[in-house]
């Protein structure tokens, strides 16, 4: 609720409360504003405020009013490049693939600001306090001697990053039946730079993909930034649609398939061995690369199917992070793959950003030979099956069915009215929903939302979830 | 010199140090292996000995032998994928632009090994007893308290960079004239990461990007293996030749011009004001951007000409690192960029690593916040203005001419003899040269190469470099 303070109108606040929506992209070009009457409502302030606020938006070029319709986001390059030259121009709009990369960053900037201090259940992550240890700060003290310390920051380090970690790594990778000497294995600035490394070495612009759907919304953004052809693959409770596949394998003879085999984000599904066998027959079939996504396999049991332990690292590449278990901000994510391909993804790395930092690099091995990484997973994944339990009986009070069996970190909920819309609202409760659009290519809206377990259990949201629903 | 040892032949030895050079690319795609006579005297083995090591390298693959001309080190994708599927092979070969990135990574490669532990004269950095400091350790004791390290570490952070980081580059800016709020600053994995986001948030493949040449290998590699076409512009002692620019600008179009200003690698000059007027009139006139890599700026005076400064930071962007001068594990670099296209930039970055560590970044804000920084760059030029006069009077004296007024960190000199055959042969004497084609966009081989003032002060270098330049 808006109130009046000394230095700033109620207008003012609120013009600068969409103002910043816009700019953070939560609010999307081409999104229409709420009418006046439903946001004065919403807001508990006077039509007039409202007007006024809008005034102001047009007035900054971030708004603009169509005829009859309301008030509208302008587009980005509008909104963000009001000098904008037309080399920048061109780039923007001619990018190919089915559609620009409007507001692709929405949930990404998302993941960075809480809207408020309330578990976000739309974040993709942990939340802080779940992931606090002593074992992390003892690692860092560890590795932070002055000697150490300057003998491996004052060089640009290993190509592939710290030698103590691939190895922990490689033996990790190994009680996963994945078989990857260090040598194979690439450290990472986080899983997303691995994936994005994967690409820019296998892919050209304009190039066919295959990503599962409903699928993670930065590797759609990032394929599309990049210029490919994005093929989406239906994801099913066993794994990737197979008929599809073939059917694009004939047509577009795709160089690539993106895949999340274990707690798919957002459904949670897990892939079968059966389904998995077939996928690398395909694979073979047609010749086509595949990179897995593993960031969930710290909550996940060993044995879970995995594409690259089948295929023994032959055209799969393995790619793994620290974020979602360990320390988001410490960006340490891994790679691995067949030895030759390893040394044109090391040359992709070293073109990108030269090395790695080492000092966290060797801190995480220590968590990780020592054992306390894995300790600590366990004691995460027993804290989210409570909280899963919880988070189902809540969401079920409220209305919620489940389009997937809650499994993992997300749940994958059908709320039976459109998700776009309720985000927007619950934004202004204080809330950061995932809409299903977000896990579309073609940002289809629709009933569905993504869930973060450990930030669902708290029944203040649910009641205030079910209110909104209730009064569209 | 090989000596035999009770695990491994003579014949071993000097097959697995050709492999291994192979594999680093020291040794690139195409070239020849030197004739066995040459070898067994460079090496003071017997002819049977080197015959049957290169038969060794032709039996793992990585040599052909040519009829009548001698043993060939085996193009790239043959040597490194020996399974490679035709997709691979298709990227690889199919790539546009005037040339496959063959060897470009080789001197990358090179900076992260030294072949011996003599003082290398190839380098692109400061050797590593020169960054040694009381202050770095100190820095990082600072911001790593466990209450401090779990507060940072446990979330994603903020998208552009520590804040606090860049409110002192903002600063440190202001004082080079370069205005840049902290809204406009990113921070990156180093400022290969910075020049990186550039190209892609700027250009698709295909586009044409002016580079000055001579100039930084890693730059030309990227570009060339993002696929774009790069337009060689002449750098001149004053600045990029302007009548070839024009020229391109006329005929191509180009969308941006990656230039070093001040202490450029390798030649050391500085643009000069006058220069820099008719390089932003080009670029408005023809309306492509700029990015200024001003890697160098902390050994140059503040008052040294850069083009974001006479721009204002309207099209050009400003890229800095602090690799050269504390810290190259650290990997922290910046960019700084019109409001705008900070946006875009932000994106980009997002797209393929997330965030970047606090933990390093916070460090750094500490040491640029207490002047330690500053204090530690003027030690450096000092210590670097002793070196330079000294390795200036060896290298005459060693018959060597400067090819550029010395200046900076680095020295262009003519050498008299091809500089790749001479790289290879002081290779087996423990020393990594940096040969002139290594700067240039077409690998042009010649007779000059890139000396670093910081490791060439050592009159053993001088003394080998003689002797093998008199015996070609």
């Amino acid at each position: 609720m808006l109130t009046k303070t000394s230095s700033q109108s109620l207008t003012e606040q609120l013009a600068s409360r969409f103002a910043t929506r816009i700019r953070d992209r939560l609010l999307a070009p081409g999104a229409r504003l709420p009418s006046v009457r439903q946001c004065a409502q919403a807001q508990g302030v006077s039509p007039s405020t409202v007007v006024a606020a809008y005034d102001q938006l047009l007035a900054q070029g971030l708004v603009e009013a169509r005829k009859n319709r309301g008030f509208f986001v302008r587009e980005m390059a509008q909104v963000r490049e009001p000098r904008s030259s037309d080399a920048i121009n061109s780039v923007a709009t001619e990018l190919p693939g089915p559609r620009a990369p409007m507001n692709a960053t929405a949930l990404i900037r998302g993941m960075f600001q809480r809207p408020s201090d309330k578990p976000q259940p739309g974040m993709g992550a942990f939340p802080p306090e779940w992931l606090e240890t002593t074992f992390m700060p003892a690692a860092v003290r560890k590795v932070t001697g002055t000697r150490a310390l300057q003998e491996f920051s004052l060089q640009y380090g290993e190509p592939a990053g710290d030698l103590g970690l691939r190895r922990a790594l490689s033996h990790k990778l190994a009680g996963l039946n994945v078989p990857a000497a260090p040598e194979q294995i690439i450290t990472t600035v986080g899983a997303t730079h691995a994936l994005d490394i994967v690409s820019r070495t296998l892919l050209r612009a304009g190039d066919p993909v295959m990503v599962e759907e409903p699928g993670w919304a930065i590797e759609f953004a990032r394929l599309d930034a990049m210029g490919m052809r994005i093929l989406p693959v239906p994801r099913r409770a066993d794994g990737p649609d197979l008929a599809v596949m073939a059917r694009y394998c004939e047509v577009h003879s795709p160089k690539l398939f993106v895949s999340v085999s274990v707690f798919h984000n957002p459904t949670g599904y897990c892939l079968t061995p059966g389904s998995a066998h077939r996928v690398l027959q395909l694979a073979n079939a047609h010749d086509f690369h595949i990179v897995e996504d593993d960031t969930y396999s710290h909550i996940a049991p060993d044995h879970a199917t995995r594409l690259s332990s089948l295929d023994g690292l032959q055209r799969t590449v393995y790619v793994n992070g620290f974020a979602k278990i360990l320390a988001p901000n410490w960006r340490i994510g891994f790679l691995a793959a067949p030895p030759a391909l390893a040394e044109r993804l090391l040359d992709t790395k070293l073109l990108a950003t030269l090395t790695t930092p080492a000092l966290l690099e060797k801190a995480l091995a220590w968590c990780i030979e020592q054992g306390q990484l894995r300790r600590h997973a366990e004691r995460i994944r027993t804290r989210l099956d409570l909280a899963r339990a919880r988070s189902v009986k809540l969401a079920l009070a409220a209305g919620c069915t489940f389009a997937a069996e809650p499994a993992g970190l997300f749940g994958w909920v059908d709320t039976g009215v459109d998700t776009d819309a309720l985000a927007l609202r619950m934004l202004d409760a204080g809330y950061l929903l995932a809409p299903g659009s977000l896990f579309h290519a073609g940002r289809k809206p629709g009933t569905l939302m993504r869930i973060n377990f450990a930030s669902t259990q708290d029944a203040a949201f649910w009641k205030k979830y079910a209110e909104m629903v209730r009064r569209p």
